[in-house]
């Protein structure tokens, strides 16, 4: 990866995923999205439902990233105040907006049209309405910030409209290759590998299968002859390991 | 809950998680726990396994909360950069770890030892061990700060451990209550209840089921007299505005 390479962040806002209630599946949509975008996810920081905290966040990370997205906080009820953080953390007023207010009219029946519902339509002043295919009332960009749905199915189709206006960096294409045998055997040579080819990252992941340890490694790149010439060396080193291995355990 | 109430925050090690390739499930176990123990988590940050950023992470949170757990990047291989960057955090010497050493040459056979095994018994200076009923490996506390592995198993077998040797605040207890509603047909009536009781939370969760809009209401307490309280007010109000709605689908 190039230093020229767009990173993203994303903040979660969710008393119910910090206790335990809910399993956050959002960070791992947006990771595997935004890798394939070639802009990695590369920090997610889980905050409460506390303004103060939602706004130290957003302003923090706003700054260190190139995009930052929240999840979370911006429904109908009183514990949702995403919107009026992000409106604070901007320094905009709080306002009515009037694009989101005419799509929930359209969306939603006139008697259905609460004034809790309403209130999803209160947002900072001059934003990008982020449309909602799922369940109507939208998300919003302003500057580098995308406000989305803490809901996944939600959240997914407002990601997929953001990615298709979002600039692409390149890919990050990646290789897994698996191994029967325990991380620490694999650990020495797989170093050596990582030091010879700083360009390309190495993941080392122990895991169980049938019984018995394999390590999965991960080669990752953008660029894809690279990522071949590695992947393949760890292959050959993966092959000449295994043998020795089981010619030990004959012994 | 009171001002006295002490606060837990997580950072999660691994671009793995960040990459999409693999979902995190310690935050959710170690919230659930921690809510048990009377010790909210309150934040979690993900971070990839780069030494600035994991430095000043947990520098960050050991300064703003009473305890922070890590999690991941403890194992024998390149990528495992936690225990180091631990040591440089709170400027101590990055040395062998006697007792740990001890303990791998007894779970391990001779021969199987290797020197990647060996560095993870590397561990900054004057550590408590955290005794790792799995896999042999420990991992360590250093003052307020608990680094655990990140195999979920292991992780959640250290963890066992260390809420043995922790302080217990006043368990958060919580109740579900069900409405056959959408979330802005009670979000005005719960919004009100919530002003009104304000040493009790109140969230509000939108979901299917059966291919109809259900919303949970979740009270959560330190204080089981004022949760029934408020939670009997919730459901009270839930029949009201059920049977207000089924009337009105009746006209």
């Amino acid at each position: 990866m190039t230093s020229e390479t767009k990173r993203a962040a994303l903040i979660i806002i969710g008393n119910e995923i910090l206790s335990g209630r809910t399993l956050d599946k959002n960070t791992q949509h947006i990771g595997q999205k935004m890798g394939e975008q070639g802009v990695p996810l590369s920090e997610v920081r889980v905050v409460p439902d506390i303004e103060h905290k939602i706004i130290e966040t957003v302003n923090t990370l706003r700054e260190e990233y190139d995009y930052v997205f929240t999840t979370g906080g911006i429904g109908p009820t009183h514990d949702d105040i995403t919107a009026s953080c992000i409106a604070k953390a901007f320094e905009r007023e709080f306002v009515r907006n009037e694009a989101a207010f005419a799509i929930l009219e359209d969306y939603y029946k006139d008697d259905e049209f609460t004034p809790a519902r309403q209130r999803m339509t209160m947002m900072p002043e001059g934003v990008e309405l982020i449309p909602n295919p799922v369940s109507g009332a939208p998300g919003f960009k302003i500057e580098n910030v995308y406000v989305m749905a803490g809901v996944p199915r939600i959240m997914q189709g407002m990601l997929d409209h953001i990615l298709k206006t979002m600039e692409h960096g390149k890919t990050i294409s990646s290789k897994t290759l698996l191994a029967q045998l325990p991380e620490s055997k694999l650990a020495e040579a797989v170093g050596d590998i990582q030091e010879r080819n700083t360009d390309v990252e190495l993941g080392s992941y122990p895991g169980y299968r049938n019984g018995l340890l394999w390590t999965s490694i991960v080669v990752r790149s953008t660029d894809e002859a690279r990522l071949e010439e590695v992947a393949n060396e760890v292959e050959a080193l993966i092959e000449k390991l295994t043998l020795q291995n089981n010619t030990q355990s004959k012994d």
